[in-house]
């Protein structure tokens, strides 16, 4: 298994297909799912080349993780989320469909079921919640 | 939101009651869940007390995430797994149902969806996954 850079996350990371941007480091990019299965639901890569968990430098890991850890708390902040759902999807058969790592952090609220995977959000929508998100970040809700 | 060390994992920790363990260091355990989604569902969490992806040392997480990926590895080699499905849960509205940190790594089969949680394993067919898993780790699989 090689990491190809023709994926999508790459081409986001190049800049040469937009994102709604929510956080960025010098080792990690978060933005907006997309496809979100709750409001805010918000996908952490690292800018290093790396295809999953399984090929993964470690410190790129523990990057995402703790971008991971401050995405969730502005959320909680940000949109009133009661929980957070964290996934990671290594290869085909665990779930991946883009190669580049992704984790996704998923705003939960009390008694509201995960949508649907693979359905198009509302695009206003999508970037009301990352506003929402990117202020609470600037306020230390992250920290 | 507070830690209560009267949760089950906490008493895994302190041996206060069983589990099928397949790694420990000075800072994390990794053991089988005893309801597994699929064949070889473990369970990789951090020795210090933390509730969840909100309120956790962001060391502990690292840690945790660098166990998970030699635990994929492991049970990539030692069950012939094609994926990986990494969880994590956090508070009840999350999926979350034991209050210590705790992330879910379950090896995934082409085709093979994953099972209904809740559901109790084979402890017989748990005990031999284990089993390989650890013979994989200690001959070096999970590096």
């Amino acid at each position: 298994m090689t990491y190809d850079d023709d994926n999508i996350f790459a081409k986001i990371l190049r800049g040469e297909i937009p994102a709604t941007r929510v956080y960025e480091d010098e080792d990690v990019l978060a933005f907006m799912d997309i496809m979100p299965r709750a409001p805010g639901h918000m996908l952490v890569i690292p800018k290093a080349a790396a295809r999953n968990l399984l090929d993964a430098p470690p410190e790129a890991l523990a990057a995402c993780v703790a971008v991971a850890q401050k995405l969730a708390r502005a959320a909680k902040a940000a949109l009133g989320a009661d929980g957070i759902t964290l996934q990671q999807f290594s290869e085909a058969a665990g779930g991946q469909e883009v190669f580049h790592l992704h984790f996704h952090v998923i705003p939960r609220f009390a008694g509201v079921a995960l949508g649907r995977p693979g359905v198009m959000g509302d695009m206003e929508e999508i970037a009301a919640n990352a506003e929402k998100i990117r202020a609470a970040l600037e306020s230390g809700a992250g920290a």
